[in-house]
């Protein structure tokens, strides 16, 4: 098997997927809009999060756990805010309406909060930060899923990795925008290491007996991810479970389902929530208030071993204007995944593979 | 001088408080609050952040910098949203003033936000989050500070320190309360680690060249904290950054005046910002869903280390009942402060260190 990356085209990937999807029973619309979400993450290097993906969302729909003609509704709602059930329908279409329907509040009252229940993995969580932001507003994303990482002291998962995102409008700079989990790092740089055969930081996992370990090869069924600088990484998972789960009505914890490894005929029943704030009506300055900062930022003192001062988002937008012009260069495990989405939604890979 | 913890009771400290800031020209009304907050925050065990600043806010109010009769307004408001100048008065009446006005947006619209110019140090941010969980609200606050928190990559500071707090009603519990800010660990930890003369963690600091340093005692004229997570805590700063600064028309950065160290005479301009939810208009079963949340991780399996899992805000409201019973045992940095803030407010500590 190849090693080296395979370079796609955005539109050729888009295509791809777009295809898989209506296979699978997706609307042209909503097989649309999911593609666009996933080649764009890919287009911005978090390969973790894009269309790796597809697959399991392929398998779930064509199992039945994923509706492929779900509709998102908003089921309650008062000025500034809604509850949204996502009719277990792709977590990019429910998270892109929910988003959509937090701005219109926001337009309204100047902040807006919209919570989801019946969702289902929803890819990056910065995709739907940066869609607030391209129309000028602060937008926030996040998203409870199954136990993963550890609380300080505990032996084993307590929280999901629970993923939150912002974006900022920046003026002549493109958005602010951080994407993290609340874990220490991600379980693919476990991995990683594993495959090279190298211990990792003794912070990164703890065994199960809750002590911290330097070797990955147990990972996950043995090991454990660490929250992010401890109690504060912990304190945030539950943040987030609190605006994404507890306040939605979706599942929290144990209760939500896998939506990779679990049963493909069941909802995985995620939460998530979308916060947007108004820029226009309430500081019409900020756009050119975080540009500075940024200029104030990039101009800083280094330390002799870095090149850039980066902020969030940044590497992102590069990677994205790299991937517009030379295309994504896909990693293996990605082509890899692509190959058995192939199979399952019944499209050819090959043909986008070569250059257009 | 003796070491030993020094026993007050929270009337007592509160008392001396009050008296002291009555002296410096303030209001019986916000004497009374700002020693209430201060004295809370001690109770919580909270000793960086409670009367161990009074002494500061005196100076200032005696050097002007702090106006003891300002009052906070609305400058511009809409449905769901306020900006607040705080007239350079204290940061705990300010604080307390804009998070009531965000509870009131939020009874008219679900969601209110409130950004504050004009303030100064607010102190703990958990007080005015856990103000929004009293009235069964879910609150958060968050300021921001001059520069004392490198980047990654930096050589210096590039971003305040920028506490955020949130507090969640849970049911039969008290609070879900977290209060945490963005750098790795604060710099008292560095102190204390200077006078015990231990070297710390290489994560905790880094050199004037960039570099992790073990060693504390060139802190803070020549090194700098690290931000928690690396990039995490760096993107986290800077969300704060935008909306308690860029979003409020507050001061930025480097504009911020020290509240502790710089010129008695000139306000500090620090900015805040207040966000509020209403559970019961949104998600009425939230507190018994976080009750069995607390509950599922007070069960969790825990390493042989751990007596027990803790929720974010649990030891506080322990201490706090702890110093309601038996008074608050005050560490000697925290008397030889309130020492001074004596001589300052022309108050005499002593009577109130008796035992009533």
């Amino acid at each position: 098997m190849n090693d080296s990356p395979q370079v796609i085209t955005i539109d050729n990937l888009t295509e791809f997927c777009v295809g898989a999807l209506r296979n699978c029973g997706v609307s042209e619309a909503d097989a649309l809009l999911t593609a666009q979400t996933l080649a764009t993450t890919d287009a911005w290097g978090v390969f973790t999060h894009g269309t790796k993906a597809l697959r399991g969302y392929l398998r779930r729909l064509k199992g039945g756990g994923l509706a492929p003609r779900g509709v998102p509704s908003v089921v309650t709602e008062g000025p500034g805010w809604a509850v949204v059930d996502g009719d277990s329908s792709l977590g990019m279409v429910t998270s892109t309406y929910a988003m959509d329907v937090a701005l219109g509040k926001a337009r309204q009252t100047g902040l807006g909060y919209v919570g989801v229940r019946n969702s289902c993995h929803f890819g990056a969580a910065g995709a739907y930060a940066a869609q607030a932001a391209q129309v000028g507003f602060i937008g926030l994303a996040m998203a409870n899923d199954i136990p993963s990482v550890a609380a300080p002291g505990s032996r084993g998962a307590v929280t999901g990795s629970n993923p939150l995102a912002y974006a900022v409008p920046a003026g002549r700079h493109r958005p602010l925008m951080l994407d993290m989990s609340i874990a220490t790092v991600a379980g693919g740089k476990v991995y990683a290491a594993r495959e090279r055969g190298e211990p990792i930081p003794a912070t990164w996992l703890i065994d199960e007996q809750g002590r911290p370990t330097d070797d990955p090869r147990a990972y996950p069924e043995h090991s454990t991810l660490t929250p992010a600088a401890g109690h504060k990484g912990f304190g945030l998972a539950l943040l987030i479970e609190t605006l994404a789960g507890a306040l939605t009505g979706a599942a929290m914890t144990t209760r939500v389902g896998s939506w990779l490894a679990g049963d493909p005929a069941a909802p995985t029943h995620h939460g998530a929530a979308f916060l947007v704030v108004d820029v226009a009506a309430i500081g019409p300055d900020l756009p050119g208030r975080i540009e500075s900062l940024i200029d104030e930022i990039h101009a800083a003192p280094r330390a002799d071993t870095a090149d850039r001062l980066y902020v969030p988002g940044e590497k992102e937008w590069e990677n994205l204007d790299r991937s517009i012009r030379d295309g994504i260069a896909l990693p293996p495990d990605v082509v890899a995944s692509l190959r058995q989405a192939a199979v399952i939604g019944d499209v050819d890979l090959d043909p986008y593979l070569k250059q257009p």
